[in-house]
């Protein structure tokens, strides 16, 4: 059962924050939607945040709404972690609250709430198609940072995802500094596992291909040598899946560079699901 | 001297944030400002924003820059009163730090640093046309609740401010509720002081006219009725200003209702002072 928290009217349309029990993550989960006034069978993107945050900073900063409702598409925006009393957390903001990294956990004290994979492609889509008449098949994915890597990833396993565009993602879940407690402390390390989050090890194996990935990062992301990026185009290119990389001079790893090229993304996604 | 405290590239231009100190409120400030990368002569538009807030939350949230980036106008986004250590607070939000009202306290222990008007009026004009390169007399204000209701009196003071809208202000400093701690506090409840910072005294006194006022209102705001805006039309019609009141069915008093109508304030803005 889904409870309404929030609903502000914004453009055409209304931003509202739901509130749900979650049984991939076995603890009450909040996501953001917005619904363009008219929203019968139109396309529903999903935007997965980077590390620390909740579903409200993309909804605040990143300006999507002006978008989103002149292009009606839903925009479904969840946490990125479970998170509350009684769940785990670490003092590292890379782990625990705020960094689920969009995987499921196989280790204590965290297999128990942190399936955030399972909670994202399977739990998170049924409740939006349970409860909301928004089409069941034109269904896109992007994020950012930590969430541009797991939109990435979901999308290359599942065949839900039409669509997939990222900011600034994290390519390497193997190699990047940022992932290394989740891999450690959620998968022992364990390098099947974590092949299975892993867009570099994924674009050479999976079978799925989609039109064109579209990929926008600064040039002054203080984070860029960690994002792995340009191994992932070198990948692409070897296993051709056409991808659009949008290098963007003196830009940042922020939501103002975000809400900079917000509206592409938007654009891109809504008129290749609504075509398809 | 200014110190740049961060600076984002944001669309054709930079968010950048700055420190200084100020003469009239004896402490260090900071505003927001956002340079178009062409911006020699342009307007320059001042944001005042509501009660708790600081130069972030506009910025944030309001998705201003794209308008800015394509009109080409600079937009300076002080913080809402003085604070740090040694400044007078209060528990109340509605007091003290995030509250500064546009006023000049007269009422210990307020008086010595609470002078945003003067900050606001005389010293940050100054020290932007000392610093940028933007057009001096181009300039413009406007804000959003305590501070929409700054930008109107302060508008109609001074003849350096050429245009001015609003969204949601707060017309009645004698009669709002939001204001009863700053009137008894601030000014000790004294009418003639309370008159200069008062849009329905001002409307009927000043002679100032501007060729139209612009007012968004959401007709879901909570605090409509202690806005005072219906009251503020009549004066205006009153007393020949040239008032465009817009209410919306369904916004609220926040930025989800400001972000839906922002382009329209900064396209007047622009359109009007570089025509002016």
């Amino acid at each position: 059962m889904l409870n309404l928290l929030e609903k502000h009217r914004c453009f055409n349309g209304h931003q509202e924050i739901y509130s749900h029990e979650s049984f991939s993550n076995k603890c009450k989960m909040q996501f953001a939607l917005y619904t363009p006034d008219k929203n019968e069978n139109i396309p529903v993107l999903y935007f997965l945040s980077g590390i620390t945050c909740t579903e409200q900073n993309f909804i605040q900063k990143s300006g999507y709404q002006k978008f989103a409702s002149e292009h009606e598409i839903a925009v479904v925006v969840p946490d990125t972690s479970p998170r509350g009393k009684g769940i785990p957390d670490s003092e590292s903001y890379k782990l625990g609250w705020g960094a689920g990294f969009y995987l499921n956990a196989t280790e204590d004290p965290w297999s128990l709430n942190y399936n955030m994979y399972d909670y994202i492609t399977n739990e998170l889509p049924q409740i939006i198609g349970l409860n909301f008449q928004f089409s069941k098949s034109k269904i896109g994915i992007f994020g950012h940072s930590m969430g541009g890597g797991g939109a990435i990833q979901c999308a290359l396993k599942n065949p839900l995802y039409k669509s997939v565009s990222a900011f600034s993602p994290i390519c390497s879940i193997h190699q990047s500094e940022f992932a290394k407690e989740a891999r450690q402390q959620y998968l022992n390390d364990n390098y099947d596992n974590l092949n299975l989050y892993d867009p570099l090890f994924l674009i050479e194996k999976t079978k799925k291909k989609f039109e064109q990935i579209i990929i926008d990062v600064g040039l002054d992301d203080e984070f860029f040598n960690d994002l792995y990026i340009d191994d992932f185009q070198d990948l692409c290119k070897k296993n051709n899946q056409n991808l659009t990389l949008n290098k963007h001079e003196g830009f940042d790893h922020g939501y103002f560079f975000i809400q900079s090229f917000i509206e592409k993304h938007i654009k891109y996604h809504a008129s290749f699901l609504n075509n398809f």
